[in-house]
């Protein structure tokens, strides 16, 4: 049959984000991304998963930023050039790692709705930019009035028993591909670890795509 | 005085690379600084130290790409996918991380010796391209020789009491500096972690001592 091989399709490129608002390599991706992915025509899965359960099933009680306190001193000023570099705001946060579980259920909810992007840079940037508290029900209903929301009608759904599940599910999901830090990206089974490999992935991401 | 401020001296600008043959991403610097260094008109200062022991003081004993399985399968992965990125040979080693004593006590001998770097790239080489015990006497013998160094000369120098003490020296100096991983770079007192911030370093490096 040697050149009548089936034709593979041609797909639309895409490529997974897995991420917890609690990470600060999160925030630089979470910033950075819809533009990169754009530039290559990509389409972006969001991700939302808890690193804390994550972090704990690895046998780590809490981030290796807070329990290694030489990476933990060095990590704030990588930040620090990392965000100068891409021209993105930071504050260190008073709380850090900034557990967000409300805010990480609505990130679930919207996950596939418009909205997302806006939403993700909004908390993100609540967290280490402004240092707000965005485990609060205040903030995040204001933050969601502020992107023009309903606010109540969606932490009513994401606080559902069943959005409740889906999150766990989800965090599950990540132990079960391997995923051992946050931010990690997925292009098919190829994973990439941290926002330093989001242009590797995008790139491989649309070079697959176009030899698809 | 305004106006009349004395002129502090350019600089030439120096990097601090501290390195160890046993460590994956330190093969990466190794095989990409000089060139990157060159460049920029940038002056390397060659730092092997022990990385084992510093793994140890902050309660490791081994890797982190050992003792978390998940991160070790994703690091081959990586290094795969970089070493195809900056066109460096790459053959997994069979026994990772490779001790090396000898050729560190080398490196520390030579690093302000003219053959310093062709010297670390062909160490280096032998660990992670070809699979070689650089920890053994009759590689190293074989590598110095090749490079048309007086190999029963170096060996005897290296292994003087005066030259071992100077390693272990050398470590502590590393880890009194906030050291946590290899490579590591320090301009000034500016430290930079991992082969992924070389470029970031040395042009922090080179816009310092243009600024001087």
């Amino acid at each position: 049959m040697n050149g009548t091989a089936t034709r593979v399709p041609t797909h639309e490129p895409e490529i997974d984000f897995w991420f917890d608002f609690g990470s600060n390599y999160s925030y630089l991706s979470v910033m950075r991304i819809e533009a990169e992915a754009a530039a290559r025509g990509v389409r972006i899965h969001w991700r939302p998963f808890l690193l804390g359960p994550v972090f704990r099933d690895l046998g780590f009680d809490n981030s290796p930023f807070v329990l290694q306190k030489e990476k933990g001193a060095y990590v704030w000023k990588d930040m620090e050039r990392q965000c100068r570099k891409y021209g993105i705001a930071l504050k260190r946060p008073t709380t850090f790692p900034r557990a967000a579980l409300l805010a990480m259920r609505v990130a679930l909810l919207g996950a596939q709705r418009e909205w997302i992007a806006a939403y993700c840079r909004k908390i993100m940037q609540l967290n280490f930019a402004h240092d707000r508290d965005i485990g609060s029900m205040e903030v995040m209903s204001e933050a969601l009035d502020e992107l023009g929301l309903p606010a109540g009608e969606i932490i009513a759904e994401a606080q559902s028993d069943a959005n409740k599940l889906r999150l766990r599910e989800q965090t599950a999901a990540a132990a079960a591909r391997g995923i051992f830090g946050a931010p990690t990206f997925f292009v098919g089974d190829e994973m990439f670890w941290g926002n330093d490999r989001l242009d590797d992935a995008l790139d491989y991401c649309a070079s697959v795509a176009a030899s698809g």
